[in-house]
């Protein structure tokens, strides 16, 4: 049997080049009739008109006052003509950009992007266990998401509860510059540090005023406090991201039967309003700025109450939700994850249902793809490794295969006798090394074999390959001079106290 | 937190009744053009009439001799004219029944019907560990499959090795008619198991003559052995059963750089041909006798040699089979399963990808849907049960969701203040018992009430739910008169020696 002679146990970097710029395989599949959404759609402007949102911040209020919505104390009650005039001027396709120029991405939809587990107070892994998050953990969460090509940005995977929280962005985006060269990830923790973390990109990356603002260099996360509550660091988070024209990523979390409508319809049409909000803020800040729809909209379980991912209703969910994308012409984010306490088959089922939800509602942006466990309060190493082994399968799905007579082999049918095998034909030698998508973690031993070397399930094996990928880490050829270029800045502000976070 | 009272850990079976009949949610996707399909079936064509089948039954070659194939020695040319009137005669649509007229099968294109893992010399259980199968563990894998609804049909989950060959058909289709009223599987091991099996099923289900031959009441899988020889248990199978009309299920294993060419149009080609040759055969037998196209095409694996499931190059022929079989306007028959030797990620992730690619070609049957390891030499009842999980969030989204004005809400999110919650909405109260989908082994709990019951992985907590099922297990009111029925045939026969296999 012919085999490849590499003993690495990553893919060969050519074949992971095909893991950039995935444009989706299969057509987006729907939940609900085109009718259907149209009432979704009329439901959530209705909500917006008449019961409207709760918004905390002054000057988001004033921002849509001044456009014409009605302020009444917190409430705001939106006009579908703000509506309508936002999703007009919201751009249906931008640039993300990053330090490499081969990783921009295209962000529009029917194209296809990866993220990361993200938001995890906790970490795990099978040698060090449980721990909550520090520096070093965040650090090397960004060198395994640089490391694998199938991942397409940064996320913060892992909070660093060991650095105080207004010092904690220096270190988050001083590590994705110096690790990393893909796009890049701010949280919406008020002005200041929205402000001087995407000076220290801008300063990083060595780019002009005008370089920097004429493409997204950095997305936020927009989160909702579902229902129809917006608060403060949201808010401003919302305004001072358009402002830069740099991505807003609109992700209300509608939890069905809690925070939400119990139905999936109910659900989507409050995920619906809050986005469509959200969306009309950052466009009244500044029309044209990068917005992304997003939902992340399941629902609870009822024997725990807790938010569980991956289910059936979750499906629904994200096809509805692409279906609302599409109507108002925005991309959209979608996003797995597990609510597993281990990195058993319920978190690798879980975690794959929501994946496949995102294929087939064609969501362009896929957050916590790998990694996710217990609903976002650990982030696992051996689980990221196992999910990247899916993510990759997707990506490969990405690739046609042609039906060239060539392709066919009907001379290999020919020169193959009844009964004989196709190892050493001419078409297979051709072809063998590039033939098939090589596991990265995944064994295909025989059961001797595989009980010979020791018996080690996948969550075992998994531990030698992110701590290979550690050990082997290069930061790439932008990280060293973008950490410099950002040395004295970040000194000089440490020196000055650091940057208060927004309550 | 509404919660149900139920201390069930399954279904409850109101929910459970909606997994029989399912239809197909979404549309079938391609991986090859119009053309490219038209190329294939047309390369399988040439394969036919210029290189032709090697056939091991003199019957077989006789029936295609009589009807004007080319036979000399044991290979067999076949013409296009042959296979299109095959193609012309075979039914696209026929029924296949069991004792329980309510899990009769409505077999077509756009069905979807799940069977669990088969073929299986060894099982396995967190319990008494790997063994080889024995009846005991047959019999135990048919009581499981029977419970769970969503299994819609019995296979040969596992061999039962203690039992000797000449008398285990008589134990296996008594097993099947004793613990279950779902449609049986009858192994093609030669005519006089094949004639006594069926014999068996029309007395243990009282069927007269012509109810037995007025549908399909049993199934065979015809393996070919690839490339292009079909022995004379397959060959002999395909006769008996088309003369029986009784469903014949063809599944060439065409696995991509060992037994068939290493690309996914070349492996596709090779089963196409085969596939055809033993339909055209079974028309021949008997023109509108009920088969199903079927395919379980993969890739080898590169490191081990080793056949390899739910791969990206497995899902693309999963698409191209859909494809084949509606290019000849045929329903089919695809596969899932896994190759790893632990009920671990890996083995989630394998049988997730092979049962997404038969949700995506839309595959009519669905074998090896369950339990499936070690690439098929183990059957795993932990993994049967974690992957009962799977087919049940499958057919969760075979059923559809409402956007009424009533399900959409409205009035519950006007009842609902900003940052509340709809825990206690007259909209949940009304839907919280049916709502959602209830997990069967997945747990939601949080890590902290996890951890103090025991930190029980999916693994674990899949015994108990497999243990609880065969001890309550409680055969179909069916079950004890068919076992009377047979009573004395199987006595009168094991007398006789029992029944030989063809080899």
């Amino acid at each position: 049997m012919a085999r490849r002679k590499s003993g690495k146990n990553t893919a060969p970097p050519d074949r992971s080049l095909r893991y950039r710029n995935l444009k989706h395989p299969f057509a987006p599949q729907t939940v609900f009739s085109e009718d259907e959404v149209a009432s979704i759609h009329d439901t959530a402007l209705r909500v917006l008109e008449e019961l409207g949102m709760k918004i905390l911040l002054d000057e988001a209020r004033d921002t849509f006052s001044e456009s014409g919505a009605i302020v009444d104390g917190d409430m705001v009650r939106i006009g579908r003509d703000l509506v309508n005039e936002a999703i007009r001027t919201a751009p249906s396709r931008f640039e993300l950009r990053c330090a490499n120029p081969e990783r921009a991405i295209d962000y529009k939809n029917g194209a296809l992007f990866f993220r990361p587990g993200a938001g995890c107070p906790n970490c795990s892994d099978r040698i060090r266990r449980r721990r909550p998050g520090t520096l070093r953990d965040f650090e090397e969460t960004i060198k395994l998401s640089q490391n694998f090509e199938v991942i397409h940005g940064f996320g913060p995977c892992v909070e660093p509860q060991d650095i105080p929280v207004q010092f904690r962005h220096y270190e988050t985006m001083r590590a994705q510059l110096e690790f990393g060269d893909k796009p890049m990830f701010v949280y919406s923790r008020g002005r200041a540090q929205v402000h001087q973390s995407l000076e220290m990109i801008q300063l990083g990356l060595d780019l002009d005023d005008e370089e920097f603002s004429s493409a997204a260099w950095a997305t936020t996360n927009i989160n909702t406090n579902s229902p129809r509550l917006l608060d403060r660091p949201m808010a401003q988070g919302i305004i001072d991201f358009a402002r830069a024209r740099q991505l807003l990523v609109i992700t209300p979390f509608c939890l069905a039967g809690a925070m939400a409508p119990i139905t999936v319809a109910g659900a989507l049409a409050l995920q619906h309003a809050e986005a469509l909000a959200c969306i009309t803020l950052a466009q009244m800040a500044k029309p044209g700025s990068p917005v992304s729809y997003g939902g992340f909209s399941s629902n609870v379980d009822m024997k725990s109450g807790s938010p569980a991912f991956g289910t059936p209703e979750m499906f629904k969910m994200q096809l509805g939700s692409g279906q609302l994308a599409r109507h108002i012409g925005l991309p959209w984010r979608s996003a797995a994850g597990s609510a597993s306490n281990a990195s058993d088959m319920q978190a690798a089922m879980e975690n794959d249902m929501g994946l496949f939800g995102c294929m087939l509602s064609n969501a362009t942006l896929v957050i916590h793809s790998g990694g996710w466990l217990e609903g976002g309060l650990t982030f696992g190493y051996e689980k990221f490794i196992n999910d990247i082994e899916m993510l990759q399968s997707l990506a490969e799905l990405c690739h046609g295969v042609s039906a060239s007579d060539a392709e066919i082999g009907y001379d290999a049918m020919r020169e193959v006798n009844p009964g004989g095998h196709f190892f050493a034909a001419a078409h297979t030698m051709e072809r063998y090394r590039t033939a098939f998508y090589e596991p990265l973690v995944a064994n295909l031993d025989n059961f001797g074999t595989w009980n010979g070397k020791g018996a080690r399930n996948s969550f075992e094996r998994a531990t030698d390959l992110w701590q290979s990928a550690l050990n082997s880490f290069v930061s790439p050829s932008t990280g060293k001079s973008a950490r410099e270029r950002i040395r004295a800045y970040v000194e000089s502000n440490v020196k000055k106290g650091g940057a208060p976070l927004l309550d």
